[in-house]
């Protein structure tokens, strides 16, 4: 079964649109006065680290279609944070939640295939169910993603139109013709997904678009409509569930929404939290996100 | 001393002008088959790893102004690569060699600052002097690296146009006002590069242009006039060294020159060559290629 079909039955299953996203934010995870880590105390910043993503990923496994780890915090911790996110992802699959990759990854030829191995192959000590892609230096460097993602039944999530303000610059460049360089992408992202169609009928070629832009949301959704929309921004970047309905098809489908901050570290609110609140506040707000986002999604 | 003016020292000391792309591909550096690993019988992948930067180091040493691994090879061998591209770049710094980091890493807020953390903030396990990054989420995704490169004096090698030939799909599409959008981009990094100049007069905010398309690296030169650009596409990819003269001023400065399997695969020209022949090879090469670009820039 691939990714398309592997995520569409798990939210199915579960009600849930909502993608947990793993920031393990060193600050806020590992500094020894942060919140989390006085809940640790006694512990070395590995194991420490390690507990967060087993909390997350345990308070997240029945409300969250998939997570996604943002590989740059990890990256920011050197071997010991590689180890860990090796450590996570192999701890996700054990509890069956997919894992989509946040890697925003990106070059050429045997280099897009070096990144695509690390990723997309099974033998690999990072492999994921998906994976975030750059597209800015062209389709042909999209390729050796693609031919991995087939191969080993993964799926791919290329940026489209991001959730920073300063995303105006280059992705809505107005091109020659009047259209905007994110509608170009998003028609090579569509010509892809449309040869990747599940059983579901959504692809495994999906696309990064930030809810930060609703009226982008809807106008990107008709261009790629077997993609499913990886939309970030929703809660502690500023979108509203409501925001985010223009992602979804008239199906209820097509789309899942991360969020991060505002759930992993939700048990921030309280003073001095034990691992036991720490767990429940995530769960908390894993839930809590889940309902707001499946109510907007029933009221379109 | 910043990035621009360490370089512009060695470039000057060294009469080179090249830097050596360190792109160990697993299919020819630890696969059993492969030359290189034939001359380390009996030795663990990661060992052989390790002798492979050692000897691609020691080789380039007097003759390149700096060596460019390409994190997606490393990358791709999991856990046991990110430890020996640590190392590889303890050992670079030891030889007195700067290392620019080819990672293409861009993300937005928090994320990108977690990135510039990974490579620019001194403490970390990879820290380089340089960093290539990709602009496609926009000016303000580029703060946090230029931030970090400012405080550490490190240096930032932004995409421009690259060298594949999928680059001129979103790189060279035409804007409403008939200019291409490598040449926003290229005016965006000539803003931020005015701010870091050095006392050689070139910037520490360089660009990555392809010598794959020698009219537009002319082109482009003139736009960012203070930027180094880091030229891949020389050797292995097609370009000669008259290709990239056009990617230096006057003054005989502002570029390098990256060739990475011309020279780092040298000795598969050998039938079964020994450490000593691989060593040879290597060194012969960079020195080769070293002179071809000297003699095209003199001959300007």
């Amino acid at each position: 079964m691939n990714f398309a079909d592997r995520i569409h039955q798990r939210i199915t299953s579960l009600k849930s649109h909502l993608v947990v996203g793993i920031d393990p934010d060193p600050s806020r995870v590992i500094a020894p006065t942060s919140a989390f880590a006085r809940a640790f105390p006694s512990e070395d910043p590995e194991t420490i680290l390690e507990n967060f993503c087993r909390i997350v990923l345990e308070a997240a496994r029945h409300t969250a279609c998939a997570v996604k780890p943002q590989v740059a915090f990890f990256e920011s911790m050197g071997i010991m944070g590689w180890r860990v996110l090796a450590k996570c992802i192999k701890q996700a699959r054990n509890l069956g939640i997919p894992v989509i990759l946040d890697a925003k990854r990106g070059d050429i030829g045997s280099t897009a295939q070096a990144y695509a191995r690390a990723y997309l192959d099974p033998s690999s000590d990072f492999y994921a169910d998906a994976l975030t892609v750059n597209p800015f230096l062209g389709p042909d460097t999209l390729e050796p993603f693609v031919r991995a993602a087939s191969a080993s039944g993964s799926g791919l999530f290329i940026l489209v139109k991001t959730s920073n303000p300063g995303s105006v610059a280059l992705q809505d460049a107005v091109l020659g013709d009047g259209s905007r360089l994110c509608h170009k992408v998003a028609r090579m992202v569509d010509e892809l997904a449309q040869q990747y169609v599940g059983e579901c009928g959504y692809s495994t070629i999906g696309a990064v678009v930030g809810a930060t832009y609703p009226e982008d949301v809807a106008a990107l959704r008709q261009v790629m409509p077997r993609s499913i929309l990886l939309v970030p921004g929703y809660g502690a970047q500023g979108a509203t569930a409501s925001d985010v309905k223009a992602a979804f098809n008239q199906d209820g489908h097509g789309a899942v929404v991360n969020a991060s901050r505002s759930i992993i570290f939700a048990y921030e609110k309280r003073e001095h939290p034990d691992r036991e609140q720490i767990f429940q506040a995530v769960a908390e707000a894993a839930q809590a996100a889940r309902d707001d986002i499946e109510q907007a999604i029933s009221r379109r």
